[in-house]
């Protein structure tokens, strides 16, 4: 008696980006500013959508929205990625060694410095300076922890 | 003739937490609630120290106020971290691997447990599993370049 089989496989597509510059700062960096900001494009499109799908009706000037806040979302995170990326591989040169405490002064520079770029105060510059610092000990944190 | 020379290194304190429940999922999960929660409690002290520093004056109530504020930010950041560590621990079991898109599951889970629990409608338990997701995929791609 002949038995007739099927087996498969399920995988994703793989997409990866290679950023050369010839400069190891400024490749992470772009790395950090795209990965980051793609994630954040796609949350603003998956957001936008579900919002659509609620109401049931897609109108032109929605689309424009969403590729605008797509774009401003993404452009956002990134920066912040970008920066936060670079300033680590910095301080992890510089210290010689990764741990939280790299980690929490790249997160506290990081902070610092776009803060300060977009014209805010001293005391605001402050407070992302800490929550920036914060973030990025949890983060480590729960890197080492999974 | 003699040299004298002085030699010396500067090591930080290094405090660690041991938990052990007997059961692997639960020990993570309250690891990261403890780490994370302290993390999160550093925060908010320092906030607040930074803000008492600036008007110049430490009055009695404005620790008690300090004090509640670690308290409660330190467990909701606990919460959130515990749940989001026990939930990718899960899924790393039950998949195999861990990919960013164990971060992913597990983030947007994280996100639609904790708002679902803490009576929001079904809008936003969307949107929070949305960006619960996009935050743990650009954790671990953050983690994959650093």
């Amino acid at each position: 008696m002949a038995h007739n089989r099927c087996s498969g496989s399920l995988t994703s597509p793989r997409v990866d980006v290679l950023v050369d510059t010839g400069n190891t700062f400024l490749d992470h960096t772009v790395d950090g500013f795209l990965k980051i900001g793609a994630v954040a494009a796609t949350r603003a499109a998956a957001e936008e959508t579900f919002q659509c799908l609620g109401r049931g009706e897609f109108p032109k000037h929605k689309l424009e929205d969403t590729l605008k806040r797509m774009f401003r979302e993404g452009a956002c995170w990134g920066t912040v990625a970008g920066v936060y990326v670079g300033m680590e591989r910095g301080i992890e040169r510089i210290r010689g060694t990764r741990d939280w405490k790299s980690a929490m002064l790249s997160g506290a520079l990081s902070g610092a410095l776009i803060s300060a770029a977009t014209n805010n105060g001293r005391d605001k510059v402050v407070m992302h300076t800490i929550t920036g610092g914060a973030i990025a000990t949890a983060a480590e944190f729960l890197n080492c922890l999974t």
